[in-house]
């Protein structure tokens, strides 16, 4: 099992949604332990928040900073750190950990400049510091065992994929007490696009991910449809990928009727297959002679890749916490062998900062295309 | 029920798939008869054709221009005239058959260019001849219905439109002994498009039909992705609509796993529908409250004038055959009531000659589109 | 194709469900013109139906008598009749035609006692003449295929069956001016079962037309739910079959949500197959080797014999006229072949008057083992 | 938050399934930690499962009579004990923490007879102890919604429920090498059934959580259908409720093509549900108007007392670990209630020990009936 590691959280104070889940999903495998946090600028926030996970005093912290510093010169200092501030601040606390020799996790969009990604990639890379982008969809088992099918060549050549990700949620204008929607649609807050960058990115990742395709040019549209909204909340984008293969891609905020409806459909020369983010457990294949499969993540079909990741029988829901706690499992495997000298890069099967750097990459190209008016942009 | 009328047939020899479906369906409800046909290049096979049908062997012809004037002479003359030619043949028979005062059904594309259609329509238009266009999807009641629900402002002002038309058949090399593969992918016989002139455009005219949404411009890429293939075969197109709504449109014959994949989604600003052509007893509805509907064909919250064309309880399916008899069943009580002096235009609730010119100037903005570069090109 | 037969009907007057549909069915294929009739009690609406459908008025009749006479004696008499009426009727009108030597296609149930059943069947294989029971679900395409893949092993021994067939449209209890749902729950017009002789048969009949299997003996229960019924609205019955299988069938009117559910689960010792009546394009079947598949109407999978009866590709939807057409389809080739000397038995894929003696079987075994109390009663 | 509690686990050594899963379950809210534990009877398989675990060596105990006596007499001893131990050894180990003072989660079924059931009852009423019964599918968040609705009379009076549980993990006679298997189809550790009893008493369970329905009395027929098994492997009930509904449950484990296909069905006089286990996260209600609903579980028209238990927002897919969590959480939120001086009753939402107790009495009045040929037992 390797041993049980220590980590630290930046972000994700009382009330905060998404530092909670990536605890949730930490403690469901029990791989780590939070010991250390500097969880708001509050720093009564981080003395509430420390307490009620147990978490000593003397390990929560008044900025990242300080904890980045103390941290790296303890004996016994966290093993990484998990980074879950609103986007603007990833860079700055990730930067500090990564020059205080602390490996990082951090939630996506990595940065919010395409150079400030490269900079973290760069630094990272030279530290030989492990770093996770928690691109969480694609640690769905089924989403790896699809990784694994194609890689095999199942489906033959990619020919072509569409990818969607609809939401309804921000279709109406009155959107006061929302507070998720009160700050995506600030362009203070969220940056210059709103439905590409939050979820048009997980498109592009989830698709990378499981075809392995670099994305050669893009023409993108990215629409304000709902009065009022100053950000993008209806964006389709056509690609093209190195291979020749082609895609389109939507993501949407106004679309009514939509949780989180991430659909992934891939074409291929051979065959094809369908996946989608709120079925997790299952996808579909069509193959060449015809026959339609319906695949569940337990069956003895499943690549050992994906396969080993499954911690309950098929019919047996695993959901967005297992997915996550993936991830997690084989960066802290992966930090265990680093540890223990036997590590080396194939043991990677989780979203590095090459994913974060490629998912700012995205939304530039993305940005100058719709502002020159719909043309083709190199990746 | 109104009066058992006549009608003959232009194509629909022995083996042809169109043409025996366009009888199925008009046998169905049994409101017209078959009485004469001139239903191939060879007489040979008109013969046996109206042998099997039982037509009066002096009213099966050489050519449809002997059929045109020997018809609209009768007194007993057919009533209308079914056109299930291949598609070059299409303009100069409905021209042959509407300079003659016989009133048309004519499969599409209505045309191979836009000027052809235009003068059909001008034509059909002097002659105040009924001319109707079969694309057939919208006639399902669910799609009927839809277009009520839209119509009544159920989901609010229509905002974008996801529009997609996969199959499978072409995507393997090989297709020799596949004769509809055969010929579609000839641009002898297919003219200068394939997937998306013969399936793109039912999206164009399913979409049109349920919302009334006018294009405005479009921007259409056109992939020749199966090795050897001269024509389109994957194709998509993102568009705009007259009232400022966006859509993205594919039409594929690489889809591996995909039948006949037709599904229309329509986002309101107060709801939307989805919609399956192969399971077109149901369709899905989310309204503003956030509730999910699946409304079945029967059911008692059907529109009343979609309702009308329902022949069988819901849960006893209708399919395809029914589609084109309730388009059927409407012109021939057009045809009917215009017999009887009580036609109106209002009464009209089948594709007409309009459906047929839009149709081909769809084809010719995505060719031009497509040739510069998937540039916008107005409608 | 075989030449096109005449046939006349009793029952199916003006407002009536089923002999609409039976006219729709066989006009769908063309195979049959309708010559004769005698649609009603009354002459008036015989001759108002007769007249609409351009029947001759002295093939109009004023009883079933006089037009098994008539048109026994005429030389073009009818080649079959439809027998359409209420279920009390259908004895002594079949056993007229019978008695005249006219070929006989009667809905289900085929009689209201089982010795009339037997009775009938006694003179249909006396005179040699050629007995349909419309049970029309097993007429599906899906259906068919399922049978032959059954018949080939390829789910290996069946072991269990799970049939059901639920409907909401009678789980309240005021249905005044429902005029289908007064009759049915009216003893005086529906005999001693409502929901398990209307529906339950069809879960029996399709079952056996899928499997071959032979019931054995059944426990069933049939409770009166809705307030003020005076007939079973909601069945069970457990089944043992002859090879040993078991089954649980449930027939049910007060199952609010469902319209004409049924659906049929066979289990073997291979692998199982799925059915469902509202979707009838597909069917879904498990293998050994854990593989879910989905297979559609027209796919290459599917077998010649049940392949033959399609009329439109896969993907383009064939329903419930279809299932009835298809019936009708292989009963009038059945009666052109005997007509020609050609007839053997094997050709019938049609359900016959052994099905319709089993359904009354059926009927009278629940009916016996509810009254004492849910026992066991051999076939 | 309350205050975090420790527990120890009776059972769940290296490569058990359900003691790692009620660990992974416990660590995802992190309410409570382990640190106490007789994983094995083997001693060397505690000591290695509680290093992994990271719990002290003097709190790893030979047996469960040392570790109750010890840990009742810790000042900081261990707040409720795990037992997930083989179904046999239930019943005494839950009686020797309770005696001990301790409070229990047993997972199911509680013991092997009814009496040892009743008395674990008393006992724990007795010492007024908390008492949990593992039920993990009512968990699920829908499930509550369900339970919710249902209680508000929003469906009517309940008339009839179907409900099924079908795997086909046992339909092959060679299970060899299957552990699972080998030990489920085995008397000598399963008891005297196996499908009713592992998976029977689930539907049981869950349509009582659902519902509140009590049993009245049942006719149950349990086959063993694979040559070979001595166990039943597909079992059939029928059932009455106190209230007058009637119900129809079967379990199976030779259904090829079912996972754990856990469907539970209920037709009430104004509505009905449809909740299927493997996809927990949404649901299925028909409502008197007509209309057919799809719920998703965080939608805003779920029940408040459902929605507190909900983690992410709905699109976002929760599971098994998710259902079994919420009992957890609930079950510490009492236990710290209780400790406080604030518990009552009424916050119990998990299954308790009446749950238990009421498991065992369904496969005893099903043994009954099925050995005396499928009569009617009292409940």
């Amino acid at each position: 099992m390797g041993k049980v590691l220590n980590y630290g959280m930046v972000g994700g104070g009382p009330g905060a949604f998404i530092g909670d889940a990536h605890r949730k999903a930490i403690g469901l495998d029990g791989k780590a332990r939070i010991v250390a946090g500097c969880f708001s600028r509050s720093f009564e926030n981080t003395f509430a928040m420390g307490e009620a996970l147990g978490i000593e005093k003397e390990r929560l912290y008044k900025n990242y900073g300080e904890m980045a510093a103390k941290e790296a010169g303890r004996e016994d200092g966290m093993d990484f750190v998990v980074i879950v501030t609103t986007n603007y601040a990833h860079y700055e606390a990730c930067r500090a950990f990564l020059k205080a020799g602390i490996p990082v996790v951090c939630e996506k969009p990595l940065t919010v400049t395409l150079e400030q990604a490269l900079e973290l990639e760069k630094l990272a890379n030279e530290k030989k510091l492990l770093f996770m982008v928690t691109y969480v969809y694609s640690g769905h088992v089924t989403a790896m065992n699809i990784r694994e099918i194609i890689a095999a060549g199942e489906i033959g050549q990619v020919r072509t994929v569409m990818g969607e990700y609809p939401q309804g949620w921000l279709a109406f204008e009155d959107i006061k007490g929302n507070k998720q929607g009160e700050w995506r649609t600030d362009p203070a807050q969220s940056g210059n696009t709103n439905a590409l960058g939050d979820i048009g990115t997980h498109i592009e990742n989830t698709v990378y991910r499981m075809t392995g395709l670099k994305i050669k040019r893009l023409l993108a549209r990215m629409d304000k449809v709902v009065p009022g909204r100053t950000l993008d909340d209806n964006s389709t984008v056509m690609l093209e990928f190195e291979n020749g293969a082609t895609g389109v891609y939507w993501a949407s905020q106004i679309a009514i009727g939509h949780d989180n409806g991430l659909r992934i459909r891939i074409y291929g020369s051979k065959g094809s297959i369908s996946w989608f983010q709120e079925q997790p457990e299952v996808f579909h294949m069509a193959k060449q002679d015809g026959s339609l499969l319906e695949i569940h993540r337990g069956h003895g079909a499943i690549k050992q890749a994906a396969a080993k990741y499954t911690r309950l029988p098929s019919g047996h829901t695993e959901g967005w916490f297992e997915a996550m706690g993936n991830f997690y499992s084989n960066y802290i495997d992966c930090l265990n062998a680093q540890r223990n000298g036997v590590f080396t890069e194939e043991m990677i099967e989780y979203p590095t900062v090459v994913d974060g750097v490629d998912g700012v990459r995205f939304i530039e190209a993305c940005l100058k295309s719709s502002a020159n008016g719909n043309v083709w942009v190199d990746f």
